[in-house]
């Protein structure tokens, strides 16, 4: 399946890209290297440098410029050749590389991989509690040999926690608790009530219930596409009310890499009221995550992709269960709109740089 | 070439599969797993849950039972779905798994990656000095990167053993020695004897023959399709009656794991009436045969199918030697009932389930 | 792009060959096997015992001849086998293997891959330098994980001098001097002369230029197909006469291995009435130069390839520079010879031997 492309997709946390060094990256099956301007600004741009396609990552980055590391060609943020130390210095026909647009927010390298036109920032999505200025945030990140399907699929139905996860996220009470699926146009909602359920010892440490007490869980699970996800983990004391319950709310941003692995990014964020008990249960969450996230969901999701090969996914046939609603709803929505864009570029382009930089 | 489906083909050691462990192996180029029900009968599955395609293997078995890792769907040995730990627990549509039948004959475990109804437990050749009843065994396993007939034609041609095996099978007298290769059906047959033959000490040693002695050697190795072997090794003192002979039965059987991969299973047996000398000389004859065939054949085999990439061996116009007599028959057998299979499956079948199952 | 087959290429160097060992190497993708016959000639030969496909190079060699290690065929320098141990030892019809014409010279073995009856020895070109009668020499050896013209193109715009290897042979003086590109036929010329240089003390030292003074340097690089390169580099202190330049002479070789790698050779050469001084400048200029094209061209090369993947060059439009003169001129060459060779293809072929070898 091809991948949307008139939309946002996390390219690198900030932390990765410092104003120093490019970072090469595959994103969209594509070669790009991420980069800051002399203004601290993201730049994306393929990878590649026109002349003799060295990548451009390898390239010497300062001031916002990046040397090609080759044959001394320089390339400012916005993909035009700004220098030529060979004989009279002419900037050569052509010497331009194609530039994403991209824009910085919540601790993230967002880059727009379609018609540069259509870029718009207020396309964003809102994460309010990641917003630096008056939220404690942490990030993480990993890649998966999985499709980025699978990983979103495998956060919309979050009773795996019991099978996958039974000494940190889990425990016996998941599987048989009600999960109800909603949608509204292109978002998906998956909400789960567990009741009497006896937490992990990292679950309820996290969130500070008495270990051996029994505790009701609500896990709720937003998603839109192309695979960006919002997760709100509410636990309470076994007949506490609602309202006493604590939150955790955490981002899942998952990019494409190749067709069958993903760039897995992910946060929390607490509000800067809380102080230093924040920051340590932000760094707790992501820390803590990283044991079942990388030692299981990662060899899973491989397994499965490589189980299914290349094929198609409804090509073989999955035998569905209810809790499948949200994952099959959100399948369904990535590959109509896939549909609807490619039906759009079969209409002539008018604008000439956007229709040549489609592949 | 495709693979002879109607056949039986080893997929495991028995002693590969404890009663408490699935084993994932690639057979005939598909995913299997293999397991105990819990009666301890040999079960043989496609590898794929049909919820989310994770390996059954990565799951827990439980008194014959496989609970996916990830969603925690129940599958028994039969292939069929007992039990969804989910909602309401009702085993959803399509969740099944097709089984293979399977066999525990010969140390080993058996099964019949073609149509079930035909699979037949008296078309299983006969190897009676395997048998446990009467027989003390001992058995080897390794994984060749060749086609399984590479590994077969090695077999089938033991003049190899002078150049491949100098210092521990060979001698300088078997090349030159006579060969004959008889057919009868499906079956081929091909004795060597060699005379004046001085040992190598493994061999010598093996057979009670003293170090430096000249002796008689005789192969009779008898292939069957798909890749099973019998070698009947016989020495006796040169000049001795040939009832006289010491004789080392072994069988070889052969299973495809990709077009250009195999399982290599062999076993050795000698009558329990020999008591610990029998255990003795099953165990030298293994654990001696390991060194040349890991170190020699295993190498050659891979750079023999490195040579021949994915072409058709034919196309290479090998030039043939007499000694190759065997060999031809047995490829040119195998060659003969692929094609059968192929027209009869361009038939209509009767039989949805079988039919369905076909590649 | 296809390979130039009527021409000669560098197989290997004459120290990988002993007299006593088969060399096994891909060239041109094809397996080649490259050893000695009993006069110490070379002989280079497919790697493909014509038998079982075992790969020669695992045989055993002497006096010139190759045993098969898997069932001791016995073949000669030409090709032809001369022994069979099996049986009444009868040699098998069509139990050649295909001997590719091959000549010592400069230090290397050729072979040509084409039509052998268009091998001449008198189309070698001429590198009086590296005649051992009159010099010393000293040569390298590379793999690359890059198309053989890749290299090329980084011999023929030694501009890379100043970003690739800025510490070592590179300065800031030279992207900005002037170069000139010449063609004679189907040969190349490229001359690069830069003054008031400051040099790198690697390349002062080996000049005999004090390290901080001033000096002009001059690079002549020639090329011819398939991937024949002559570098000379005349060095002066700034100011001096032209003919008081100390010249460094090399000659660059690159053989396709597949069409995204390739072997590269190089040598140098001083003459003998240098003595100890010359011995000792060679082995400076190759180990010195070991460590730029290992650790920077190599790295870059590899790298560019990755980039440009199994694309045509052209099909990537890249942005040329004044620089690449040369570079493109080399390839337009090398296309026109293959299409030449393509064309001629097509018109039966008179030679049956030579058109049966044709790929």
């Amino acid at each position: 399946m091809p991948f949307i492309e008139n939309t946002w997709y996390v390219a690198a946390l900030a932390s990765e890209v410092p104003a120093s060094t490019a970072l090469a990256r595959r994103l969209l099956d594509r070669a790009l290297v991420v980069f800051r301007d002399e203004r601290g600004e993201p730049a994306v741009l393929d990878d590649r440098c026109p002349h003799r396609f060295a990548p451009l990552s390898r390239g010497q980055l300062a001031h916002g410029v990046i040397t090609c590391r080759y044959h001394g060609l320089r390339f400012a943020a916005d993909g035009r050749c700004v220098g030529n130390p060979h004989g009279d210095g002419r900037i050569p026909a052509g010497a331009h590389v194609r530039r994403y647009p991209s824009i910085e927010r919540y601790g993230a390298i967002w880059f727009w991989p379609g018609e540069p036109a259509r870029a718009d920032a207020a396309l964003l999505p809102d994460w309010p509690f990641l917003d630096p200025a008056t939220s404690i945030t942490r990030h993480g990140y990993l890649e998966t040999a999985a499709s980025y399907m699978l990983s979103a699929e495998n956060l919309l139905d979050l009773s795996h926690f019991q099978f996958l996860h039974p000494y940190t996220l889990g425990s016996g009470e998941i599987a048989a608790s009600a999960a109800r699926t909603q949608g509204d146009g292109d978002h998906v909602h998956v909400t789960r009530e567990i009741h009497h359920e006896k937490l992990q010892s990292f679950v309820a440490d996290a969130f500070g219930i008495a270990r051996g007490a029994l505790a009701t869980r609500r896990l709720d699970v937003h998603w839109q596409p192309p695979g960006l996800l919002t997760i709100d983990v509410a636990v309470a004391p076994e007949g506490a009310a609602a309202d006493q319950a604590r939150v955790a709310r955490s981002a899942h941003w998952l990019t494409p890499r190749t067709p069958t692995s993903a760039h897995y990014f992910f946060a929390f964020g607490l509000p800067r009221t809380l102080g230093a008990l924040g920051e340590k249960l932000v760094r707790f969450a992501i820390s803590g995550l990283m044991l079942p996230f990388e030692r299981e969901d990662l060899p899973m999701l491989a397994a499965q992709q490589e189980a299914m090969g290349s094929a198609d996914f409804w090509s073989l046939n999955p035998a569905l269960l209810p809790t499948d609603a949200g994952a099959v709803r959100a399948r369904r929505i990535v590959e109509r709109l896939v549909r609807a864009e490619q039906a759009q570029r079969r209409v002539p382009c008018q604008d000439a740089p956007a229709c040549a930089a489609r592949p």
